[in-house]
């Protein structure tokens, strides 16, 4: 199971869009990205809470995405967490989490690590460079390609015993008789799901190197028509149409909408006329990628 | 006009009751006291929104009173402002907000002014030590006493004329044929509205010389029945009213409700045995001390 919560999407000042804020789950995995002020608050409303966080993703020290992540750890702390939260984010993160854990005599009593990257067994997490105005970063979370066994083929020839098929799995060669079963005849690899977070970003080429062919791609749709979108560092929607339109992504969700737009349908149809898988999606909303 | 408004009235982790922030409204002086994480949203939500916002004052550098203060002060600077802010609280108050806004890339294009108190023509805020187990403040709000011709005396001497009035409110003696009129005859002096907020403090002397005969109390209680609470520099909410009783104020609210207390009842109902005049007030809501 894999979805997409969002959690807040708007962008610089809050309004009832919130902060930029993005959960994603994948089994029993919860990975955050941006952490704007309130989204502690958002994660109680939503239901989801946020005890079972593993990783969080800051794209870039500017307040909107960053300000609520000190007290979402310190909450943490304040309900005895113990496990270790992996952070990942520009060179800043750390030294600004430190100054403000001291400056509110805050002492995490579990472990923080920052890192340029995650990986466990089944999904990575690494960050790509964004066009921003200052240092700033996008995520890309991917699943690990899967080896299956092929168990149609297997039972069209007549084998059922899960034994053998573990065998297959393990790369092992199985005698039956005087049949020979080669594993890699009945291997097949599954691609896994890829889904892009941008953070904030004018429209450019590393983040279409970078997230090309993605199933979700999230990114910066600050504006409807600002001229000066790109001196700013942020996208107009028809930016981020066409960026999904470049790279390949099968769907796009448009965020950090600007608090000046009350109703952003606008948005969502200027990003349609460009890119048809293009949707505008409400806080609080959820995205299944795969149930 | 003089409103109390309890935007957050909860305390530690947050709820639905939202972390600690009160805004007082004396006619068009606004004035906040503490600023959890989310106060720039509930004052959104509440409809009261920020911008007039003209002094604020920070209890203590725990995360759950001022992590919202960087967001707050830096929506504003979104939002254009120009006017004059004036920041009241303990020592580490500027180093931290410095630290914060150098670090997410802030530079105000306002003035913010740190000070002991605040003054003006009808107000004055003053902080008062508590005892928590950090260096802590609280807030004691109050209006100047006014000095006001006795109208209704002069009427009955048959003086109605608004020019002689005029010049015994400024103080000078005025002649009219044989008759002298002295300004003191005539001036009334009106005690000022005064307000007190402690933050987190546990019950203690320095507050209760503080606030003495205050209008309203709005002070820490934390907890229900928590043995080790003054330990931890907070009040069970037996202990706010006691400091109210003592203390000889008219009415108490109590705030900093402990998210371990769904319902707070149960608190109310224990302050109510000691002092009469306690309330729980809801989130959202507020208190008329003078239409």
């Amino acid at each position: 199971m894999i979805k997409v919560y969002f959690i807040g999407t708007g962008g610089g000042a809050p309004n009832k869009r919130g902060l930029p804020a993005l959960l994603l789950q994948r089994e029993g995995l919860y990975a955050l990205f941006d952490a704007g002020e309130g989204t502690q608050q958002r994660l109680i409303d939503s239901g989801l809470g946020f005890m079972k966080i593993r990783v969080i993703g800051i794209s870039h020290l500017h307040g909107d995405h960053v300000l609520g992540l000190p007290g979402l750890l310190e909450t943490m702390g304040m309900y005895s967490r113990r496990d270790k939260i992996t952070l990942l984010g520009p060179s800043g993160l750390k030294d600004f989490l430190l100054e403000v854990f001291s400056r509110t005599h805050f002492q995490p009593n579990f472990s923080i690590e920052f890192r340029d990257s995650y990986e466990d067994a089944d999904v990575r997490i690494t960050k790509f460079k964004t066009c921003h105005v200052i240092e700033s970063y996008g995520f890309l979370f991917e699943e690990k390609e899967r080896i299956k066994i092929d168990a149609e083929k297997l039972r069209s020839e007549g084998v059922n015993d899960w034994k053998i098929i573990r065998l297959l799995k393990e790369g092992k060669r199985v005698e039956i008789g005087t049949k020979v079963l080669i594993p890699e005849d009945y291997l097949v690899k599954k691609k896994g799901v890829r889904i892009a977070y941008t953070g904030d970003t004018a429209p450019c080429a590393s983040v279409i190197n970078s997230v090309r062919d993605v199933d979700l791609l999230v990114h910066d749709s600050t504006f409807l028509d600002e001229k000066e979108a790109h001196d700013y560092g942020h996208s107009n929607s028809k930016d981020a149409a066409e960026v999904a339109l470049r790279s390949n992504a099968k769907r796009l969700a448009l965020i950090h909408i600007s608090p000046r737009y009350d109703d952003a349908t606008p948005l969502l149809k200027e990003a349609l006329k460009v890119f048809e898988k293009a949707f505008l999606p409400e806080p609080f909303s959820y995205y299944v990628i795969r149930d």
